[in-house]
């Protein structure tokens, strides 16, 4: 089985500008792990609407689903609906539905700017979640959430159920403290060779002043992820270490 | 004066299944604004050649200067080395001068793995550091860092004084806790059409379980950026509430 693919854009001028630290990606990122789509591609762009629609189709067009997260508030800067409209080449009109749901709840401090967030492309479906009034949307393989990570959350857990799913992306890890990765390289590689199914990385960190290395392994096949990062153990062994199993991903 | 502009490519399977928390993009942000470097996108790709080689030569061709960061260690998953010597066409090389330092630090510890990382596209520049051996390089326009952040650090404060310079990218801030942006996103909108050089954006957070809206204006005309952030001050006082100015950025 294929599994499902996806992309992430960000539209985003402060994380462009280094005031805000995403962290959208990881919450997302894990939760379509455990769906079994892949992530292949993340793009963060400014606020600008040539950018933002040029990115939409092209990701639309390349990957199995493509989530989008900021710039669906009230406020002059919030300009991704609209780009996606004209991503869409759809009119960009009131969601009569969603207008209701905002007059209910705010009555008379529904105004202008307010209702922006009830329009939409034409044929959107809203994204209703637990954490504010004014929903995303998706249309066609293109779903629509907010930037703040609290209602991002919320919106991608209401959206969970329509999306399509693979066989779940598993990762096991094993850490070995004192252990580099040049003296490990080659047999490192030769495990790769040896499981073609697992997508096997090597990442170096620095703790309490000593360099070690994850070694992850990643992909569908839980059983040949097992016995590469056993592989992966005896290599550390080999280098007089103690491997420590990782945390199941 | 048109200050320069910047894209950053993160080469990271590890971001990509949400292992890790990408730290790098806030970290070059916030230095590229000092530099007065408009940094105006980051990709995401995986450890796949194809996909590396395509992202570089499109956004090399894009903005003044592209950054990469991650897959230049010794292991099987470091690729970007290669890649970057395909996206020019060019030969991928042992570095002498490099292999030198590695000897002379490393001794025997030297294998072919380590040497890969003495391997650079012809013509690279190595981009030493303090923090480790094995250095990144610049190739034309393009850096090639580490993704290990205190590394990637290293080699960017090495790499600052090649670096093409524009005006600095000031910014103001002012909060408004328990302001709605959807009262205010008139009064904002009319601001920005006043300030068009200044870049105003509108992000709302919740602290404390009370909603509020940080007001950012961004731009080298810092007399601009404080005019601007002085109406939206009033704008935020107007709904009877106390502004909190932010930080300068």
């Amino acid at each position: 089985m294929t599994n499902p693919t996806a992309a992430i854009l960000i539209i985003g001028n402060e994380i462009l500008s280094g005031r805000t630290q995403d962290v959208n990606v990881q919450f997302i990122a894990q939760r379509l792990a455990e769906l079994g789509i892949k992530l292949e591609e993340v793009r963060v762009v400014p606020d600008i609407p040539g950018r933002i629609i040029g990115a939409v189709n092209e990701l639309r067009a390349a990957y199995t689903c493509l989530f989008t997260t900021g710039g669906i508030g009230p406020t002059h800067d919030d300009i991704t609906s609209e780009c996606i409209a004209a991503a869409f080449g759809v009119p960009w009109v009131l969601h009569e539905e969603t207008a209701e749901v905002m007059r209910a709840a705010w009555g008379e401090r529904v105004n202008a700017a307010r209702l922006r967030m009830a329009t939409m492309p034409q044929g959107a479906v809203p994204i209703k979640n637990e954490a504010s009034i004014a929903p995303g949307f998706t249309i066609g393989n293109v779903h629509v959430m907010a930037g703040v990570p609290r209602i991002m959350q919320a919106m991608f857990k209401a959206l969970e159920p329509e999306l399509p799913r693979g066989e779940r992306i598993e990762m096991r890890a094993v850490y070995g403290i004192g252990v580099l990765e040049g003296s490990i390289a080659d047999g490192l590689g030769a495990i790769q060779d040896r499981f073609p199914q697992v997508d096997l990385g090597s990442y170096p960190f620095k703790r309490d002043n000593k360099w070690g290395v994850a070694l992850v392994g990643k992909g569908t096949d839980v059983a040949a992820i097992e016995a590469a990062i056993a592989e992966a153990s005896a290599l550390i062994a080999a280098q007089g270490v103690v491997p420590v199993p990782g945390e199941p991903g």
